[in-house]
Order: structure tokens, then sequence, then C-alpha cells
């Protein structure tokens, strides 16, 4: 899996400070998370052959979170795009989009295919055989959603006594790990059980903004690898965090702690604040395996 | 006058070929016309005191050409914004403009004025003791207008000769310059134009993007001073101008040759040409006093 940050500030954009995007390559998916306004141009800066983006997910409807999405569709338009774009957002985004390609009295080649959210509990919006996305029902001043993107495939390890005692072909250890029985010549079958350990946790991935302290999701994000969590402020300025419905890194900390996650990447930073290893400090407090959101970086997980 | 070009390309936005917008210092006013996506970024980045904008001009509802407005609306309410922000554009803007506001339940602090154009002739759109602006109906696919910004105040020049010859006081030379008729003490009337001679014509802006060739606006535009008309193209895709109601470079230098303004400046340039140099030598077949638009650039005249 690779992480692509594209932007991770909040509210205005500014020339590198953009605001909330980024793409997420798995399972040979490229999914988009958010687009705010200049996501197209970054997502050419960072040469991504963005034409293949097949999936979009935003958060909510406020601008720094979907004000790229018209100009993007837009772009895919003028580049001759054919295939399907699917676009999975909260309830009234079809409607903000048809009304500006109607007005410029535009029409895409391809299909626009919305998935309107209004659900206040996880729902599985996407499922193939290597993938599955949930959404995670946050708590901002709008509806907002965040994202929880989980490895369908749980590959098992080999219990290498009993395959050996059993007499099993090695050709067929990659069928073991997938989770199928043995069955030999003779019609004898070995159940996968005897012949395997417990599944690895498949990997798994959750986008978290924007949202205020909001301990509900720990039960949803529980031992997940990473969590992209929102930390719009510092705890100095927690006023501010209840009154705008955003939390501070101390507060994301303390969620990745409280779900035991592996890793935590704090992100959409308020630009009032210049320097930003406050924010690892202070979510250290909480759980120590952290890291920022940096614009333009790239993660492989 | 001061014209400072924020973007001139067409179509997608990219890191250095931001789409259509650009400001115009002017009286004391700062005009934003066009709005293309990312226009907020580069009012930034050209260190431009934004907040002091207080009318915008949309030419149509193309996305290069206004994607960037509710971004830029979105960041003068997180400033705090409270003077009265004016936005002229083709009917159907305030309607997409709300619609993103209510979508993501935020409220203006300031008065968002909406002039809805529809007109399909030139119409004064705003006035005060010192400039005039006025729609420039244009042939383009959808409904399209240019601007027209014009100086009102005519200064007259002193007839000197005269102005002895009647004893009139020096101090009252302004007065004359303005149009005033003079008294004396006694009551005696000179007319003003006994005083001066003819006014010294004042300036005048004409933005004309997007429009196919379209000679109509020639008698509007007649002996202004400085034109900027899209050049879309090139002579030899002259078939996808006309496809696309756009308008090749020479046929930019035809319309300020047919109008005689003193200079054009050639924008709205597709990204499909690497080198602009064409476009000059193409304009001069037509009109010798031509110069190509440049982002960043700032005009003084």
């Amino acid at each position: 899996m690779e992480l692509i940050i594209l932007g991770c500030h909040s509210a205005s954009p500014r020339q590198n400070f953009h605001t909330s995007s980024q793409l997420l390559k798995f399972k040979n998916h490229l999914f988009l998370i958010d687009c705010g306004e200049g996501t197209q141009m970054r997502l050419r800066e960072e040469k991504i052959s963005f034409t293949r983006i097949k999936h979009i997910f935003i958060s909510h409807l406020h601008g720094d979170h979907f004000y790229g999405l018209i100009g993007l569709i837009n772009t895919f338009k003028l580049l001759g795009r054919e295939i399907d774009l699917n676009i999975y957002g909260p309830k009234g985004i079809k409607e903000v989009i048809l009304i500006q390609m109607k007005l410029s009295k535009s029409f895409t080649n391809f299909n626009l295919i919305f998935f309107e959210l209004e659900k206040k509990y996880p729902e599985v919006i996407f499922e193939d055989d290597l993938v599955k996305i949930t959404t995670i029902p946050l708590k901002h001043r709008v509806y907002t959603n965040g994202f929880l993107f989980e490895d369908k495939l749980k590959t098992k390890k080999i219990n290498y006594d009993n395959v050996n005692l059993y007499k099993i072909p090695s050709t067929f250890y990659e069928k073991l790990k997938e989770g199928f029985d043995y069955k030999d010549g003779k019609g004898n079958l070995v159940k996968n059980s005897m012949l395997t350990f417990n599944s690895i946790s498949p990997f798994s991935y959750a986008y978290c903004s924007d949202t205020s302290f909001f301990t509900k999701i720990v039960d949803q994000i529980k031992n997940i690898d990473i969590l992209y969590h929102e930390s719009t402020f510092l705890n100095r300025d927690i006023d501010l965090a209840k009154k705008t419905k955003h939390s501070t890194a101390q507060q994301a900390g303390k969620i990745a702690s409280l779900a035991n996650v592996n890793q935590l990447i704090l992100g959409h930073f308020s630009t009032r604040y210049n320097e930003k290893s406050s924010f690892v400090l202070e979510a250290q407090k909480e759980f120590k395996n952290v890291i920022l959101a940096e614009q333009g970086k790239k993660y492989n997980f």
C-alpha cells in the first residue's frame, strides 16, 4: 500500500499548504480521498496517472474537502475519459456537481456514478475480491464520514510440522494460505485448520477527518495498521477545537491509543501553527508511534 | 491602471499554467475578472491584499473561469470579512454558489450581492464618479460577456490664450479641466468651451474572453487603450477554434485592428502550444502593437 499526501491543511489553500486530499494505492486501485481546491494540480505535480482513479471518497461537504472535485471531473472530460467514475459522498454532492455541469452545458462521455451517503452507522460502500471499504461515521459540524480500507485477503501461516506429517505438496501452500482445505488423490480431506495457524491480520487503513474527539469510532478501527486522524489544533486551543468540532493532536493520540492501532498519522493542520513538532509531542503523550502528514510525502506500508 | 495576470490559460489548471483570472487596479478599486480554480492561491502568491476586492466579474460559467469563486468566498468568510462583495456574472451563478454554501452550512458575515446577467446587448453594470463598467456581449458556447472598464474623468486641456484674455484666476483651472463654466464676481458667465480644448480621451480597458471571432464587438471597443482578447488557438487549428467557438491569434489581431485600439494583449492560450511567440507573429499580421499575457506579469498603463 502506498499513501500519497496531496494536501493536509485545513481551511484555505495556499501554495505550500494544500487542503485535504490523498491518494491511496491499494491492491491495484487508485483511491482518491477528499479533493480540496487545486487537487488536480497536485496530482499532476506528483506525476500520478490520475486518469486511473475510478473511486473518489468525499468525507464531507466543507470546501477544503471537495471544492476541487468539479474541476477534476471537468479535466477528466477534457482528457477524453470513457471509464466510469464512482463518487462516494454525503447526500447533496450529486446536485452540486450536476448543477455546475448543467450551467456550463458540459456533458461527460463517461458515467458519473454517485453513491450518496446519509446513514449514521458504518456501511460497506465498496467491495471486490481484495478490498473492502466501509464508512466511519464521524462527529463534525456537518454530516461526515471517515473511510476504512481493508485488505480482505487473510493470509494464513503454514503449520510446517503438520504439512510434513500429512505430506502436503509444497505447490499447494499458496492455496493453504488462502484458506483452502486439501484433498489428496484418493479423496481424503485434510481440513485447512489442521495445516495452518490463525490468519495474519490483513492490512487496514482508516481516514478520519474531520471530527471532534469521538470515542465511538474506536471499536470500528480497533487494531488496524494505519490511522490518519485529524489534529487541526494543539491542546492550547482546545476550546476552539470544541467549538469548531475538530480534534487536538493529543485527542488524536488518545483515539490511536484506545484503538490500539499500529501507527498514527496526524493531519488537517490549521495554518495558524508555523511549527509542527508540537503536534507529535502532544500526541505522543497518549501514543508513541506518531508521524506527521507532509504534503508530497509518499508512505509505503 | 495596473493589470495583474493571475492566470491566462484555457481548460485545465496546472502549476505554471493557471486558468483565467486577472486583477485590475483602477481608480482605487481592485476589480477581479474571472476566477479559475486556484485563483485565491495566485492572489496570495502575488501578495495582493485581496480582502480589498469588492467587485468580481465572471465572464461565463465554464470551469476555467469560475471554479475558484466559491473557494475565494469561503476564504473571505474565514478571514472575517464584513464588507459587501458584489458578483457580476451569468444567470445561474447565484444558485451554484448558494447551494454550495447551504450544503456546507456556511453563512457569510458579509453581504453577497449577485448581479445576474442575461441581456444580449451592452449594459452598464457598475458606475461611480470615476469609473464606468459595461458588459460586452460575446459569442461563445454558453452565454458570455466581456467587460469594458472606462475612466469617466474626462480631463480638459486649458486654453491659455483665452484664460489670460478673460483673466480667469489660476485657482479655477482644475474646475475648468473638469468642465465647469466660469462666473466672475459681477455674475458674468464665460462658457467652459471658450476656455478649454477638447477632452483628452480617458483610459479604457476591455476584457474579451471567451469568444469566437465576433466583429459585432468592434463598435463598442473602438479606439480604446488596451484590449485583452482571447487567442486560444493558432490559425493552423482554426477548425478547432470554429468548433469550440474560440479565436485564433490572427483573429484577435483583426479585432484589434478593426477597433483601432492602442494595444492588444493576447491570452487564454491552449496548453497544446509549448511556444508562444507564434501567437504574436500571427496577430501582428493584422495589428502591430501586440503583447502576450504572462502569468504573474504586472502591466502598468
